[in-house]
């Protein structure tokens, strides 16, 4: 008999906030929303089981707050806080100040986040599970001539990169030998800046590249993976179109894939869902690991639609202290599922975020469609947060019949007064190169640049 | 390489007019609507390709005018017809009258819709297919006499069901000789009224019973089943809530079913997706055949939730004379799916229709829910038609998951300013009997006479 969690606290908003009310619900957990001024009248203040005010609109003060958040679990009894993605979710002195005050952090132990945090360290703890890694510095480089040494070996161009960076911050790709010098001070002190920390290091960097991550979930004891997410149609390092399974794996890649975020999980004991990131080379049909996410990603549901397998359900149950409940055996994958980030930004502006007030607002709906948003008719969409308003996830029996249907939602998906990448996502999934699957990280960029002519 | 249609006219309203509408976009045929004048505002209107208007809101001269449906068919160069369940969907003669114009009317031979539509040929068919049947006279009973005598074998109670009947239409049960011949008398004459043929047939009336069907897909040649739907949970004969699978089905029971639809419909060289409905008796653990019907089913996503397979697009790419693009080892399923038909009635005041205006709509969301509907914020829902104004259907790994995710999503469900069964959903879902998924037909009667102490 598994033991359950009596109250979550969420420190998140939109739809991952609501995302995890309704595994809560699903559970009979109790959910606390912990919000700020600027989503008080937000769908997931609606809709879970107390809403607590911890602070204004401001980020900074609210839901980057790890002492409002904290104190908000206290008040409220919360037995555990889940941290969603962003925010607070990586933060290792959050997660330590949690387990300070005997409050269950939904993640890994704060000592894991650190670790994998610091993508110097994590590097070398996938490096000693013997996880392939991609060529460059063993450790931080702060010294010119260390840089030089490391570049001769690993070749132009190549990547300075700041340990404490992701997601495309902090990152720089050098040319040629002669910026190298004035390149590294620049993003040292910019790794500063952003991130309190100059460490940074070097890597090859791989042009024709593709990004598929392996998602686990580990006990602290066993690990399993639930396949792959193909997530190479990204914009400036962002994450635009995700699926699974990959369009170019074949099941040998697969397994080795699998195998090698599984070694990594184990090396560490790790427990919580989480995304191991690799980059796979084109040309050489080979891959090295780039990061790990300890926590849940944006992209989860592409996951979750084609093994059936709710994955925050899985985190709540796992943060209760039990074990995993299933094995490796048990982990099946049925079709294909693709999800396209929906943001409120205008692509002909440069992306530029496009808040306002949602006048009509439409779900798509039938079968094979999932949509997981905060947002209906008459939501104003605050000028203060990430411009993603809602995650459509399709499924069908093969890529092609996922491809029509995600357009198919796409055209019924209505929210009038507010422009979206909505129409951006149609028109990528309709190119012959998405169809056609073979792509790399370059694709949305060339794209883009060919559908605006002025730019090209 | 299969053929596919060009274009398709949908004769039907609602929430199956869009589910055509969908499956024809993502197949890339043009899809055509013939709507009424009671439905020219309605959302399957403005997502059709085209949408023609064939008649004003009363169903006889419009969604039932089987010259009006045709001649727009014709008039817009439509390749087939697909008739959705209901109105025209078991019409022999539109059938026969599609045929003769040259347009594929997408079901089976009118032949067979009237063969199976005929209740006394269809239990001859299913008996010489070897498929068990209930208890009763072999064919149509016109005198007292040999009711009589059939009443002497089958004993009573008994059920008297005009050949012509289906959906609990055109049936009653006797509880003893005393009244069988004015009961005899009285749905004979019901009948001709109703159904213009005066010929009924006895059977023994089974009372602790559920309700099984199987579905099927044929392309004339070879049969596979998709699995069964339990749909025991109804109210006057009409299906509340239907499930797949069965919780009472062991795998020996589930093949001997799935051999029998198998065998009735290769017996008559099925070609469509159909349902063969069968009683199945809780005591005995034995099924008996009762109908089959020669269409699409309000239930059939509950099929698609377990099975990944689209029906929908299935009919249409047998309908264009494509062969089965499945075989019976291609069929998996996975986890349990639930539906609950959402009427826009009032439970409290004896289920009366409650149509009107919907002030705001809000679709639930997130993992395993699917909502088929045609409503949305602002939609008047017309006095003309059927009360169902939606159906929810959600999956989850098992049956326990299956509920607390329907219970979450009616609980999201918003359709202010219209009265709907979404709360009597969640109570049923609710009730431990259900839960345990021990029960009978008789099941939701009884659950409603006990939570109204006035009427119990």
């Amino acid at each position: 008999m598994s033991r359950n969690l009596s109250s979550v606290l969420i420190a998140n908003r939109g739809e991952v906030a609501l995302r995890i009310i309704r595994a809560c619900r699903e559970m009979g957990i109790r959910s606390v929303l912990a919000y700020s001024q600027g989503d008080k009248d937000s769908l997931p203040v609606q809709l879970a089981d107390l809403a607590v005010c911890i602070g204004p609109a401001g980020v900074a003060q609210s839901y980057r707050n790890l002492h409002a958040v904290v104190s908000a679990a206290l008040t409220f009894g919360a037995e555990a806080i889940h941290p969603g993605y962003g925010f607070l979710a990586e933060n290792s002195e959050f997660a330590a100040m949690c387990e300070a005050e005997g409050i269950i952090f939904i993640g890994p132990g704060s000592d894991i986040i650190r670790r994998m945090g610091d993508k110097i360290e994590a590097k070398k703890i996938a490096r000693e599970a013997g996880v392939p890694t991609v060529p460059g510095s063993e450790g931080a480089i702060d010294r010119f001539d260390e840089a030089l040494a490391v570049a001769g070996e690993v070749g132009y161009p190549l990547l300075i990169k700041a340990a404490a960076g992701g997601g495309g911050r902090g990152m720089r790709v050098v040319e040629n030998p002669e910026t190298l010098e004035r390149d590294l001070a620049e993003i040292m002190s910019e790794a500063e800046v952003a991130f309190g920390d100059r460490a940074v290091y070097i890597e090859r960097f791989l042009t024709d590249v593709r990004h598929i991550e392996i998602q686990v979930v580990g006990d602290g004891v066993s690990t399993v993976h639930l396949g792959e997410r193909d997530c190479t149609a990204q914009r400036r390092n962002q994450k635009l179109i995700e699926e699974a399974p990959s369009p170019v794996l074949d099941s040998e890649l697969r397994s080795q894939l699998a195998r090698s975020a599984i070694a990594l999980c184990q090396s560490v004991g790790y427990r919580n869902a989480g995304t191991v990131e690799f980059v796979f080379d084109n040309r050489e049909r080979t891959f090295y690991f780039i990061e790990m996410n300890t926590r849940i990603q944006v992209e989860h549901p592409v996951t979750e639609m084609v093994t059936g397998i709710d994955l925050i359900k899985l985190q709540l149950h796992i943060a209760a202290g039990n074990p995993l409940p299933l094995s490796q055996d048990d982990v099946a994958f049925r079709g294909h599922a693709i999800e396209c980030r929906i943001n409120a930004e205008d692509p002909d502006q440069g992306f530029r975020p496009a808040p306002g007030t949602v006048a009509r607002f439409r779900s798509p709906g039938g079968f094979g469609i999932r949509l997981d948003t905060h947002i209906e008719s008459g939501y104003v969409i605050p000028p203060f947060y990430d411009s993603m308003i809602g995650k459509l996830i399709v499924w069908g029996v093969d890529r092609d019949e996922a491809i029509a249907r995600a357009l198919r939602a796409l055209d019924e998906l209505c929210v009038d007064g507010v422009t979206t990448t909505a129409r951006l996502h149609a028109a990528i999934l309709n190119s012959e190169i998405f169809r056609d699957g073979q792509f790399n990280t370059a694709f949305v960029a060339d794209f883009l640049a060919a559908r605006e002519p002025s730019r090209a």
